[in-house]
């Protein structure tokens, strides 16, 4: 079960690691998740860099790819390069965005013929590739989804969970990053230890 | 205007990273975001290595002081060398922690005869040092707070915006990581430019 987070430069920081963070959590066997680049290792928008686990080619064979957002995108879009190396099927592969990522998977003609969403700065762009955008914050069409707004990625990140693991592993995730006395609370203790249990993913070995 | 984010080997990524990146959207003349730590470089829960900014010492002399949390504070509140290194002013500095930092905050003797909250799995940890825990996302006393559940650091960090920009940023900021339909508007993508405008932070130079 591995699980593809593509990252470019300029990537938002909150829309790659919150999804990381929360895909880190999962206590599943063979659960490997996985951040993929073109590069050895990536600059975000804030000047942070993050090593890569490996090509975005790997994306081709993954259970689940998501592309993260960020001011790159727009340098994403325009590389042709870039897009061909991706061959991603949409009947097999759960594939999701967040933000200004669904410009990719536009570009990708993952949503041709499909609503979806994305941030509010990018929304224009994302009509002028023939995509209906609509004001929501998860919108998914069989294995493809899009997510707009950071908070958002809950939605998309859930998805992935309840698909590749099952619902009970979704809403333990979602509940151990919710605020103190807003959905997480201190009878939880005992339930969150299974998010610490030993990781055996391939990314730590 | 510097504010300190202190990390350590095995935090919690988006205990890291939320924070960052949501300080990293205030525009604000002489705005100064750093990660410190004892090394060059830190490594997450989840093996990702971040670079410092600078070492923990720079932090007695910022404007406001965030502590992370994971794994990793178990380490830290048994380290008196590392606490020893910090000489923080409770009544001119804006001190902070999400989750099990709050940890740290006691160990520091700053929530003497306050009320606190932290993680679930910290409660009783934190208890021990003597502090009265409650249930709650954010709890404020003065210049000190502590915040509980990863996304509770929307309050953490709209506390330091507030007091260290202003309402305005603060409010504008944390819209700006809603979810789309929920919080986010599509009619809010002119406002949203004002996160984008140029970047003067000396983290950036």
């Amino acid at each position: 079960m591995k699980i593809a987070i593509i990252i470019f430069d300029k990537f938002t920081d909150i829309d790659l690691f919150l999804m990381w963070d929360l895909l880190n959590r999962v206590r599943v066997e063979n659960w490997e998740v996985k951040i993929l680049g073109e590069k050895d290792a990536h600059v975000s928008a804030t000047n942070i860099e993050v090593k890569t686990h490996g090509r975005i080619e790997e994306a081709n064979d993954a259970s689940a790819v998501l592309f993260v957002s960020g001011q790159g995108t727009r340098d994403r879009i325009a590389d042709e390069n870039w897009l061909k190396r991706f061959d991603l099927n949409a009947e097999k592969q759960f594939i999701g965005s967040i933000c200004s990522g669904a410009l990719i998977l536009a570009r990708l003609g993952l949503l041709q013929n499909k609503t979806a969403t994305t941030y509010p700065t990018s929304k224009t762009l994302l009509e002028s590739f023939g995509v209906e955008v609509i004001e929501k914050p998860f919108v998914a069409h069989g294995k493809t989804a899009t997510a707009g707004g950071c908070l958002a990625q809950q939605y998309l990140i859930g998805w992935v969970i309840e698909n590749l693991a099952d619902a009970e592993w979704k809403d333990l995730v979602l509940k151990s990053i919710q605020p103190v006395g807003e959905g997480l609370f201190f009878d939880d203790a005992e339930t969150l230890t299974k998010l610490y249990a030993p990781i055996t993913k391939a990314a730590e070995k």
